[in-house]
């Protein structure tokens, strides 16, 4: 019990620091090239302090992942769920101490673009952590930390802004709704786009890593 | 066989994502500071992911690099080929679901500056890898992906945009050709180039490496 | 006792280092890309330089969370914070050899702003700390500096300059008075704030870590 | 012999692509935050590559500390100093290929502001070095490369173009005077600073690593 109460500590730790750094981009710099630098590093601190605890998930697309290929336990999904959209609601129960939240706008974004955009680069997001931070061939490495948070700077450099919002984790998208961010119907499709991309991750690492 | 099909399955994946950078960071951002780094990030990314199943080239150039080191069976060469170039142009593909390509514009660069800038850094990056990647005795380091990443980012500062397109990679110039960013004579004389580049590299490697 | 001074000297020097790229990028750069990336950078060079002779601390904080945590000694705590006051102090000296000190001006950030944009980010940092290079389960990993580095380019992406001035370092701090660019309440401020952070986040660290 | 050659064509091809994307980044891109970013990269880049075969000076200062600190023969000093020197120059003569050289300007800087520049970071450069290329304690570490070429990404944006030109490296300096942009006395006491600043390294290191 101790040892799962760790595990979700570290994560509710680790997605308020992903979120609060993703909103403190978008709502205090120009994002162009800070945002993709700041989120993607902050990700990476973050899976380099937690992952030997919790793994480091920090996503729920990235925690089912893990479940699919067995990495974390089925019945931590729903729990890892749960305190990583905490952590996010935390951080943005902490920005309210300090900004007045932006107007809501509506979509900037088609829905073929947002799915484009952010099935893409949550499928590397976890195709990434499956082969680096999971797979026994590459197991004791030094590197899955860079790997796993440069992947969302490329994906938020490549699409973010551009094709949608740039979440590629349902813990952010939900966040950026509590925020005035994002609109309902654009955090919908991108959670559920994030959890298919998952999906196909898994798949694709269990046919190519051959485990 | 199977065994072969993973192979290609990464190589054609990891080459997807680098082009499908590429294309984005040329078509979306502005390319002075984003380009060379989220692209150099993107080339990383694939090869920590894929290193360890592939070799993770996602490059034509690399491959034949690799199999005149010895890191790649000869046999192996042209399936990688094909797969590398199937994954750029896939990522091509799926650009054009979201954008209208730009207009083709006649080569912007020198015969002289295209070969120079190209081959400069298709050395550098066949050479970083064969040392960082396949040498006996820097087995097992972390930094492989890092270095190799990094060295196209330092081509795309040094010289891409102002001797030549710095694609440095038969694959992203084939892609950029199918992008309608680089006329056909151009793209010609960079995969020249490339492979060129790519058994010069090959060679210093076997005198400076004494395997 | 020599043994000692070896310490004490690697802090000094990573101090003075850290401070003084804080100071130049402060006077002479445009600090809102550069600086983060310049200081985050710095310190993480100094923490792989001097992190298996000293800690690589260079922060008073940081050298609480570590003496709470058990891997510093508690009578080394206040000699180390002497030197690293003094590695700062002295990059102050040598700048003023160098640049005429700005005029000071009134703090720009409310307390509530300083105590919550100083709090948060100095927690991260001893976090990080204390998970990458002093937990037992990951022991000889290469990315601690990276890790540490960077935890506090993405404080200073996040909320130096918008909640606070962004020092996550009592010896920074006090250094940034010095050089005229920190009204003396804002030091104390941070200062406290800081040290407070370190508690908790070796406070957690204990509990997460469960050693 | 043929191991010797080794040595120095690794120091030759290292110090050719340090001093050509140095050389770039000064003739072609507006250096503010591409210049220190893409120098320090390419260092990293060739340190890699290269560190297992010839220790991966690319610089006659850092060589010099590494013969006081017994990791390179004293009688390759020259050697390297020479194939240094020449990689440089190749830079220089390949550069002159695509462009046509600047006007040669007067000094911009003070005596003291280029003693102090220069002194300060390639202290840290040889420091930084010095205890993590070639200490027993750190052996077999994976992130050498990246604290050494992040070393001068520190310097040049602390105080390159600032206080001096930013060349930590006589080589560096040597091939900035051949392309016309630093003038003969700035380069001579740029590369006597250089030299002192790799001794004092040198004997801070032997004291504090206490081998």
């Amino acid at each position: 019990m101790k040892e799962n109460l760790r595990k979700y500590l570290v994560e509710f730790i680790g997605t308020f620091f992903l979120v609060f750094t993703v909103l403190s981009v978008v709502f205090y710099a120009n994002p162009a090239v800070i945002g993709p630098i700041a989120i993607g590093f902050a990700l990476m601190v973050c899976v380099y302090a937690g992952g030997h605890i919790s793994g480091g998930h920090y996503n729920p697309a990235v925690s089912l992942a893990a479940a699919i290929r067995g990495a974390l336990e089925w019945k931590q999904v729903i729990p890892y769920w749960i305190f990583q959209v905490l952590g996010g609601a935390a951080a943005v129960g902490v920005m309210s101490l300090f900004v007045v939240f932006p107007d809501l706008v509506p979509a900037e974004f088609s829905l073929k673009e947002m799915i484009g955009g952010e099935f893409i680069f949550t499928f590397l997001l976890c195709y990434v952590v499956l082969l680096t931070a999971t797979s026994k061939r590459t197991e004791g490495n030094s590197y899955f930390g860079l790997a796993i948070g440069s992947s969302v700077t490329v994906g938020a450099f490549a699409v973010g802004g551009a094709l949608c919002y740039g979440a590629f984790n349902p813990a952010v998208a939900s966040s950026l709704w509590l925020f005035h961010t994002m609109p309902c119907t654009a955090v919908c499709v991108t959670i559920i786009t994030n959890l298919i991309a998952a999906v196909c991750a898994a798949l694709v690492y269990k046919f190519a890593e051959a485990e």
